[in-house]
C-alpha cells in the first residue's frame, strides 16, 4: 500500500495554545491552524501522526512558568503547535537513519503531520519501534511514558515487597492501571482508588485488583483503613488533594509515597492545598518521594521487555479508550482531566497501516 | 558528702497534668502535688533528680491520643506525673545493677524524687553515666534525645554530602543547633532558620554557620534563595508550617527533607496546614522522610562517643539556658514552645555535686 493512499489529508491540521486557561481549558484556550505537510530538508524526515496520547499532566505545560503548579518538562508558549507524544509513521525522510515506512514515536504535538531531526519537540529522541508485535498505540501506554512511569515509581521508588499492600489513585489511568497490575504480579495486595462503582468493579473484576475504594462514595480514609487492615506500604499518588491526606492517614510503618502526579491540583483556581497529615510521615517513619521517568532513560528498553512480555500472557491488560480526528483534542483533554475517560485515552489520526 | 547534705528537700514536688491545654499551655493546665520521697522496694532504686530536660515535643504529650498532633510516644494521662527527660543521682538502691551515688539518665518526670526498677516512666531503660568527663546535663542535650536525634536524623536520613548545602530550622535548639554544627563538621556549606537578629549572629558568629536566616524580618523563601544559591540539599525540619514551604520551594535536585518536628503546629488551635509546596518533591526527585530516634537504639553509643569526642574538641558548642526550682516549669516549656530561649532548655533542681 503506498503511503499517498493511507494518507489522504494533504494538509497538516494543528492545534495551538491561544490563551493560557484559568481551571479547566475552555474554547479560548485553543487555536486551529493549517499549514502545508511539511517538506523534510537534509537530515529530516516527516512523519504522518496516527495516534495522539492525552495525559492529565499536558494541562500542566499551559501554565504560566512563574505558576504555582509547574512541571518538568518547559511551558507551552503561546502560539505553539501543542506538545503530546505520537505515534506516527515516517512518510519521506532524508534522515540517515529513518526511511519512509518506519514506525516512530516521540513528542510530535497535536497536529497531523511533522517534521523531525531525530529529535522531537522538547530535543528527546525519536524512537523507532523496532518490533510490530505489539499494537502501535501501545507505545504511548503501557510502553510508553505511563507505562514506564508505572514501572520505575512503583519498582524502583516504591519498592514493595510480596505480600505488601499496595494503594494507587487514578487506578484505572494509564499509570494507575499499570502499577496496580504490576503490583499484583508482584504478588501484593493491591488496593485502587477510582470514581465510581463501575471503575471500581473494573478493578477487581478485570484487572485483578484485591480491592477498590470509590471516592466518590464519601470517607475514601474510611475506606481505605478498611480495605488496607495493615496500612499501606507503598501508596502510588496521582492525584494529589484530599485522597492524598486519606492515604497519608492510613500509612504502615516505613511506608513509601510515590509522588507521580497531582492531578486534583491541575485546574485548581484557588492556592493549591498541601497535604496535611505529612506528620504521617513522622510518626510511621516513613518517606515521600518524587521521581522523574526521563531519569530511568538507560533502562527503558529493559522495562519495555518485561512489560511487553506482561502484556503478551495475558497478565497486564492494556485498555484504549479512542477518540478519532484531531478536532476531538480540546474535548479530549477535559476528558483527560475529568478522569471520566476509561483506559489509556487516545486520538487517533488515521488508521495505522 | 553524704547524699542528705545534698538533697535538703525531704519532701517531693511533682507537677501533674491537670487538664489538656487548647495551643498554648496556661494555669489550669498543671497542679503542683507533694508526696514524700519515695523509698525503693526489693528491685528499685530512688533518684534525687538534677536537671529536667524541657523540650517543644513536650506539648504534643499533652494532646488526647485522638487530637490531629499525636507523638510517637503515648499521651500523658489526666492526673500523671508530666513525662520528662531526667539527669539524676541515685540516693538509694535495693537493685542490682545500680547503687546510691550513680548518675543516670531517663524518663523520670517533672518531679523532685522519682522510683525506678531499671525502666523509666516509657518502660525505656534508665541509662547509668558511665563516664563524667562531660556535666551531666550534656545527657539531656548533645548526649541526649535532642543530639542522638540531629546525629541520626541528619547522617542516617539526610546524608548530605561535603560541600552540600544543609539547612535546618530551629537552628539555635537543642537538636537543630548540633544539626547545623554536625554538618559543619562533614564540610557541608549550612545556612540556620532562627527568629531575630541576636539569634542569626549566633549561629553565624559562634557556631560557625555560614548563613542564618531570620525568619521575623520577612519572606523566609527569598532569604533562603539568597542563602542557598545552588538549592537546598538536605533540609533538617523542625518547625513545619510556612517555614516548610519556603524550604521546599528552595530544593535542589535529589534533595532530603528530614522531618523531625513540628513545632509551629503543637499549639494551633485551627486544622494543621499541610506544605502547598510539597510537589517540590516531584519536580525534584527529592523525598521527605521521618525517622524515630528510638530506633536507633542500637547505635546510641557510637554516636555519644562521636558527639563527646567533639564536644571535648571544642568543634561541638552545647549552650544551655537553665532555670532553677521545679515551680518554673509552666513557665519553661512555654519558653521552649515560644522559641524565645538560648540554647538547650533546662530546670536545675539541686546541684549536681
Amino acid at each position: 500500500m503506498s503511503i499517498e493512499n493511507s494518507a489522504p489529508v494533504h494538509v497538516n491540521h494543528q492545534v495551538r495554545l491561544r490563551e493560557r486557561p484559568t481551571g479547566m481549558p475552555g474554547p479560548s484556550t485553543w487555536t486551529f491552524t493549517q499549514e502545508p505537510v511539511p517538506v523534510p530538508a537534509k537530515g529530516e524526515f516527516a512523519v504522518r501522526n496516527l495516534f495522539i496520547s492525552i495525559d492529565p499532566a499536558m494541562r500542566v505545560w499551559l501554565n504560566d512558568p512563574g505558576s504555582q503548579v509547574v512541571h518538568v518538562t518547559a511551558a507551552i508558549n503561546i502560539g505553539d503547535v501543542m506538545r503530546a507524544s505520537v505515534v506516527g509513521r515516517v512518510i519521506d525522510s532524508r534522515h540517515p537513519e529513518f526511511k519512509a515506512g518506519d514506525m516512530v514515536v516521540g513528542r510530535m504535538g497535536v497536529q497531523e503531520y511533522a517534521l523531525s531531526d531525530g529529535r522531537d519537540m522538547i530535543g528527546q529522541p525519536v524512537l523507532r519501534i523496532a518490533s510490530e508485535a505489539v499494537v502501535p498505540s501501545a507505545y504511548l501506554g503501557v510502553l510508553g511514558v505511563p507505562g514506564l512511569t508505572a514501572y520505575f515509581g512503583l519498582l524502583d521508588v516504591g519498592r514493595p515487597l510480596p505480600g505488601q499492600t499496595v494503594a494507587v489513585s487514578g487506578a484505572t489511568g494509564a499509570v494507575g492501571s499499570v502499577v496496580g497490575q504490576i503490583a499484583r504480579i508482584k504478588g501484593c495486595r493491591v488496593v485502587g482508588i477510582a470514581g465510581g462503582p463501575e471503575k471500581c468493579r473494573y478493578l477487581v473484576e478485570t484487572l485483578g485488583f484485591d480491592a477498590a475504594v470509590d471516592y466518590k462514595a464519601g470517607d475514601v480514609q474510611a475506606q481505605l483503613a478498611a480495605a488496607c487492615p495493615n496500612g499501606i506500604d507503598v501508596y502510588f499518588d496521582n492525584v494529589g488533594g484530599d485522597i492524598l491526606d486519606a492515604a497519608l492517614a492510613n500509612l504502615a510503618a516505613r511506608a513509601r509515597v510515590v509522588l507521580c502526579g497531582s492531578m486534583s491540583q491541575y485546574t485548581t483556581t484557588g492556592k493549591v492545598v498541601g497535604p496535611a497529615n505529612y506528620r504521617s510521615l513522622l510518626l510511621k517513619r516513613a518517606r515521600m518521594e518524587g521521581f522523574i521517568v526521563y531519569d530511568y532513560a538507560a533502562r527503558y528498553e529493559e522495562a519495555r521487555a518485561e512489560l511487553a512480555g506482561w502484556l503478551a500472557s495475558g497478565s497486564l491488560i492494556a485498555r484504549e479508550h479512542v477518540l478519532h480526528g484531531i478536532e476531538t483534542f480540546p474535548q479530549a483533554l477535559n476528558l483527560a482531566l475529568s478522569g471520566d475517560k476509561s483506559g489509556k485515552l487516545l486520538i487517533q489520526l488515521a488508521e495505522s497501516a
